[in-house]
């Protein structure tokens, strides 16, 4: 718990008076006042978190962590728990979505075992941080000890500090678990006071009989652990999965750092949401890349205060929606980059 | 006419068969089905345009025309009427918005004068295809005569079909014209049949008191010259612009030739409808790349049927909204293109 205290100490205040000197910037740029809309936002935005007048994004970072949940056990997701396996595996080789994207917004995708059910082959670039052989049916007591919900977060701070030698302008988040828009709704359920119904959804499709089911383990998942809401670790050990803890970590890492963070879908949320509990301020350094399906996807972002950039009717994971994001933020540091001034160009200026 | 009877014939259907084939394998693709959203709408969109079961979106253009308007003598815009000529030595030496993120998509840029004020000092890649120096002002009578209506739409598809010689396999609106926002109003006004206030807004940011003179303006135009809303050059000419002829040729020519267009903002949209009521069919080859602040835009997609890709407040034009939708449309293609099936990488398959 002390590295994780240290980290979420380390993280400050965005640079405010960078951040007005960049708005006067974009208002001296041959374009109507804000007519960038959010582009004009994000450069602002990023530009306070990195501290830099004019932020270069060249190393992006996708963190697709995976794990296991002995919550399957109980029949809550449309895909056979070793999907998990095989999908690391397909990054590894990648043939995955995510991989696609990744190498379309010149991004590299760092993937990572955080506590999937079985040993896996070595391979190329794999990191392993198994932290245990996927969690305990949560249904039954708690998905993992407070032990290993620290090892965790404290392996995604790992992570992100071993990925950051080699430089990250911006990282984003992904995850590969099935079964983990379980443990996800569990978690928004808890930290944002909702009913279980509204933060819960057919993850990777479901029928409708079946999300009811998996609404009706969720409590169960809650009433059996009684997760205290105002202790973060506390929720994730009870109701959480390895990869949620992961990735808590790594964006309590890059906020320590001043490296903005793509947040991606519903899952990825729910790990935002324990780093946003455990220290406010790491939600400075978000950047919402799109809205999920997912229901309650909307809830975690507004709990957080985000608005997504994008809304393609994603329910993938993996950290794609972040990576589809990449190229807008991007077009945000380079519109305050590379436009001219209504001077430089001489332009006239409003009349009215 | 005859031009333009001739290339609208020449629109034929998508290829649905094409598209069905492209459905079956974004659903043997290692993801739930469906679960990339939009990319994987897109993706289908794109084979059935160019029916090309993979299509490769290399050759990226953006069209951006310029022209002026003699209605802002009537005081309808924020900035003087010898903007539109600076921005195109703006664009001409890139430093605009669209240069910007046109270098970001790896996309070009065609600059074409369509009917700008002055005289240009020729420039390094600008297209001169000026059908006169501005429009007349059209609260006082039509802002063309049908003739320069037909001359602006063959401009527009002359400048597509010099582009086309050295490839085009997207292509992009743009637009550049202080003051186009109030024809592109009184276009959506008449062609959709809404009141002049629904489809009115504040443009490049006019305030609240300019924005009703503006509504009366436009009002006026509309009651002098009495536009025919089953004739859409008769729209063009009397309410119309230049540059807004132009696009509406692009459009059709693009279409003709089985390139997908991405429509950018509010005044592309304007043109957009022009090329949908001359040939319904086009709006096939159509991608709303994004939905403008300004007001009446999204009552102009929802005409053409199309729901935009981005949402970013953005109200620039210039092509910017479909230079950044570019890279959604791409990333599409490739998930086509490059994903890993369930066989390929040995992945179960759905259980429930």
């Amino acid at each position: 718990m002390d590295r994780i205290s240290a980290m979420a100490k380390a993280i400050k205040e965005p640079d405010r008076s960078l951040m007005e000197r960049a708005q006067a910037r974009l208002d001296n740029l041959t374009k109507p006042p804000g007519s960038l809309g959010r582009l004009e936002e994000l450069a602002k935005i990023l530009v306070g978190i990195t501290g830099k007048e004019t932020p270069i994004l060249k190393n992006k970072v996708i963190f697709t962590l995976a794990g296991d949940h002995g919550v399957t056990d109980e029949g809550v997701s449309a895909y056979p728990k070793a999907v998990t396996a095989q999908m690391v595996y397909n990054f590894l080789s990648g043939g995955a979505g995510i991989n696609v994207l990744a190498r379309h917004a010149g991004a590299r995708v760092v993937v990572a075992d955080m506590g999937v059910a079985e040993d896996l082959r070595p391979g190329a670039g794999l990191i392993v941080r198994k932290i245990n052989y996927g969690t305990k049916n949560m249904t039954k007591g708690p998905a993992m000890t407070r032990g290993e919900a620290v090892k965790a977060i404290e392996a995604g701070i790992a992570i992100f500090e071993e990925e950051f030698k080699d430089g990250i302008d911006i990282a984003c988040t992904g995850e590969m678990g099935i079964g983990n828009t379980t443990p996800s709704s569990a978690i928004a359920a808890v930290l944002t006071g909702k009913a279980v119904s509204e933060v819960s959804g057919k993850g990777a499709g479901i029928c409708e009989e079946a999300l009811l089911k998996k609404i009706a383990v969720i409590e169960k998942a809650i009433a059996v652990n009684k997760p205290n809401p105002d202790d973060a670790i506390d929720v994730l050990s009870k109701v959480g999965g390895f990869e949620i803890g992961g990735l808590a970590g790594i964006i309590l890492a890059a906020a320590s750092k001043r490296v903005p963070v793509l947040i991606d879908g519903f899952i990825s949320g729910a790990a935002a949401l324990i780093a946003y509990k455990i220290r406010p301020m790491t939600k400075n350094y978000m950047i919402a890349s799109h809205c999920s399906v997912e229901k309650g996807h909307r809830i975690i972002l507004k709990e957080l205060g985000l608005e997504p950039v994008l809304d393609l009717d994603l329910r993938l994971g993996e950290g794609t929606g972040a990576a589809l994001a990449l190229h807008i933020a991007e077009a945000g540091v380079k519109i305050l980059a590379e436009m001219a001034t209504f001077e430089s160009a001489n332009i006239s200026k409003k009349v009215k």
